[in-house]
């Protein structure tokens, strides 16, 4: 089959490599019909997390089961399902407790599996799934093309945009901030507006990306940063600040950005993976702001945004703004890399 | 009247000062029945923090109006009031979030008041209260003698610890840790216990604190301290961790110590003012495991805890092991440095 492997800063390619078969009786294979590029996919194409050899790489994808294990129970060949960005059992304590990127018996696409085996990344035609019944999440039918870039959103952005607000504590008519306008960003904008927030504010300098934060329910765009943009956001609300608050970017500015425009009393939802975070405790105390969040269990929230993505309830696919054939990963990536796209969605 | 001044490091004098009276319509004069020396005026009894000038102390005080300004509608002379740590107008927008200890028009005892002017300490016989209806909290009847204690560490040790137990989510059935055997750790036992927590482990090495925290609700005892206590803790716990944790210290040991026991997705509440505490916001994101806290609002609590001390559901009282008259409380302080007591209650 072909799969994507990184080989180094800006060095993506499509390659021929060996079709992934059952290992455990718990996997399952899935033949990928959607694919895509995360934010995060771009620290390694930047060079700002090493690639010390060449590896496999996406952990975004929808598609239909080829073959499923003899100990698969909830997961026929045929199935479309959605996978999360990791893999889980789905009954150790953490998932329990709904925090499956915590799995006990679980990681992550491209990395080895528990017992030292490589696992395949989303990026490729197939994909090799441990602990299949608890990671997969099927439909019943096979979904209508237009929803496929919404299911497929629900693999990770959509997911994670969605834990920042729920551990923001996002009410219903609360007022909401969100800081950040990549994909995930705009997809934390969907969800407060999902949760109910009467008022949202996104903070964003892209026209293009305004525009989808504004169909995803914002209320209000902040195209300012830094002191200046803290300055906007309080003046929007009179002076006190949000009631909640997702950073959705995971740089010191944007925690700084993030911690300031929040009210006293409430929490910043934090999702992007920290790169040079500091968090000022003595200034979340004086102010009683807290920080939550983390590696998004997009698995917890996967079946309730399944059906609200089948209902037409909310459409996170609008991130997707660039629809290449697989073989054209290394495009995506260059897109994304200079901004030209939002997100980019691979078809093998 | 008499009022206690610190001086400088271990130099606290019970001295001879004017007797307050009204200043702003808004204000009210209250006798002091009963104060208490809090953990956070040994700061400055240590040299921890610095004492520039003679300065008056104590921010804890349960007592009777003596004269009501012609603007307080809720309380008249006579009425028996409870004094939050701070104070507060309770109408502001954080007021009305329920932080009043972020009030716009708030303060500390012992300060300078919003207009420059030198305001009480709760360490004295007679204290001038700014925003009476928004600070105090009275009761409709005189207390019973025994009630007196339990109303006091409302003050400020109860609203604490109860402000750590409610930002940490303690939920029915839960396992809590709570970090810390001073007066707010123990309160935050009796909070676990009262807000339905199953298991409450506190981390105590002092007996006579392990007696108060087994009599608060505390089912568990973890004795050692740093990498050992957590370790303990994580063995009594199915090696998951504690649904909720309560951070009642303040330094960066019981921070470490805190994050470290909390299950994945969980929260630490924090509320000791923290020296030398840094936030490992990577290690927080990859468990993620929150933090939430600050300066306790007990403004917001006091109703309510008011009336769980007059029912008997709870007694907080009990963390009062000195009971002192106010011309010792040079006395009280060098019991509680030398952790002969665990705090002192003073009666002018």
């Amino acid at each position: 089959m072909k799969a994507t492997l990184i080989h180094g800063p800006g060095d993506i390619r499509l390659e021929d490599v060996p079709d992934p078969t059952l290992v455990q009786d718990t996997d399952a294979v899935v033949r990928v019909v959607a694919a895509c590029v995360c934010g995060s996919d771009l620290w390694p194409y930047r060079g700002e997390n090493p690639v010390h050899e060449p590896r496999r790489i996406g952990h975004e994808f929808v598609g239909v089961v080829e073959e499923a294990g003899a100990g698969v129970r909830s997961l026929k060949a045929g199935d479309f399902v959605i996978a999360p960005f990791m893999y889980s059992d789905n009954t150790c304590p953490n998932c329990e407790a709904g925090i499956q990127s915590a799995c006990v018996a679980g990681g992550f696409w491209g990395d080895e599996d528990r017992d030292g085996r490589p696992l395949d990344g989303g990026q490729g035609e197939l994909v090799r799934v441990p602990q299949a019944d608890g990671t997969l999440v099927s439909l019943r039918d096979q979904p209508d093309e237009e929803h496929v870039p919404s299911l497929l959103a629900l693999s990770d952005v959509m997911g994670t945009g969605w834990h920042a607000a729920v551990v923001s504590g996002v009410l219903e008519g609360d007022t909401v901030v969100v800081v950040g306008d990549g994909a995930v960003g705009l997809c934390g904008v969907l969800a407060a507006t999902r949760l109910g927030a009467e008022r949202v504010i996104a903070m964003s300098r892209h026209e293009s990306r305004q525009q989808v934060a504004r169909s995803f329910g914002a209320t209000d765009v902040v195209a300012t940063r830094g002191e200046e943009g803290e300055h906007d956001v309080l003046e929007l609300t009179a002076g006190v600040g949000a009631d909640a608050v997702l950073e959705c970017v995971g740089t010191g500015q944007a925690m700084q950005t993030a911690l300031a425009v929040a009210r006293p009393g409430a929490t910043v939802g934090y999702v992007g993976a920290p790169h040079g975070v500091e968090l000022p405790v003595r200034q979340m105390f004086n102010r009683n702001v807290g920080v939550a969040g983390g590696l998004a269990p997009a698995r917890q929230y996967l079946p309730a945004l399944r059906d609200d993505v089948l209902s037409g309830a909310i459409n996170p696919g609008a991130v997707f703004d660039l629809d290449l054939p697989l073989a054209d990963v290394a495009e995506g990536y260059r897109a994304m890399d200079e901004r030209r796209a939002i997100k980019t969605l691979l078809r093998p």
